[in-house]
């Protein structure tokens, strides 16, 4: 791998983790001040940390005793020296606290991560499911390759 | 602005005219071979090229002797020296062939642009529109920021 690659790696691990352990702080140390969050769910844009740090203490809140499992897969970074840019398919699974998976859904999610004083920042995260034709409705499960 | 705007400004200038003039070639030279699209409708991922223009070719084809304008809105730029991240909200308003607006809509719009032999080419692109809590329906429309 890359250093960018590494750097990366680095970024999706600690999200993961982050999520895991529902730690807004933890989450939210992956962030710039100045992000900018199109999110699968909702708002069309939080601008800024503050606003998105609001919207994640809200989801790990509504969690209850469940916890979320993030899986990663199909992760493509493209790397400059001081700007990189990583896509993947997520797969977020809520576990009951006996640890039985309950449900899970998939989200495409792109991140930009910019150098910021030498730590690697979000400065912008996309996350989506595709659109149904017919009825509008979000594609929470990936389909096959057509 | 800096020469990175300049740049991405030209991409989403050529964007516009290229989907106004139903131009496929037009639109497909914006694009690296290699590209990854996350589309607002229907698939999960076009990998390459040759995926993306299948999909285009359709969505002109469906147009008939309708056009679609573009607007972009909230643009932001994030660059780095061989790569940037561009960030927008699209309107799509179908026209008819008298010239009338006949409906539109929005997606969130995030591109990466690498630079490849010294032109500037979308690597990623994803559109979105962000998911209703309640009906799971996309919101096709920009709601006031929260």
């Amino acid at each position: 791998m890359s250093d960018m690659e590494v750097q990366a790696a680095n970024v999706l691990s600690r999200y993961q983790t982050a999520i895991l352990n529902k730690d807004v702080d933890g989450i939210m140390a992956l962030y710039a001040d100045d992000v900018r969050v199109f999110d699968a769910w909702g708002v069309w844009a939080y601008e800024g940390a503050a606003a998105w740090r609001q919207a994640v203490e809200r989801w790990f809140g509504s969690l209850h005793d469940e916890t979320v499992k993030v899986g990663l897969e199909d992760i493509r970074t493209d790397g400059g020296s001081d700007l990189a840019v990583v896509s993947a398919v997520a797969t977020y699974a809520a576990v009951s606290a006996k640890g039985e998976e309950l449900r899970s859904m998939q989200n495409r999610l792109t991140w930009s991560l910019a150098r910021r004083e030498h730590v690697w920042k979000i400065v912008h995260e996309h996350t989506s499911a595709p659109i149904g034709f017919e009825d509008l409705k979000a594609i929470l499960r990936r389909q096959p390759e057509r």
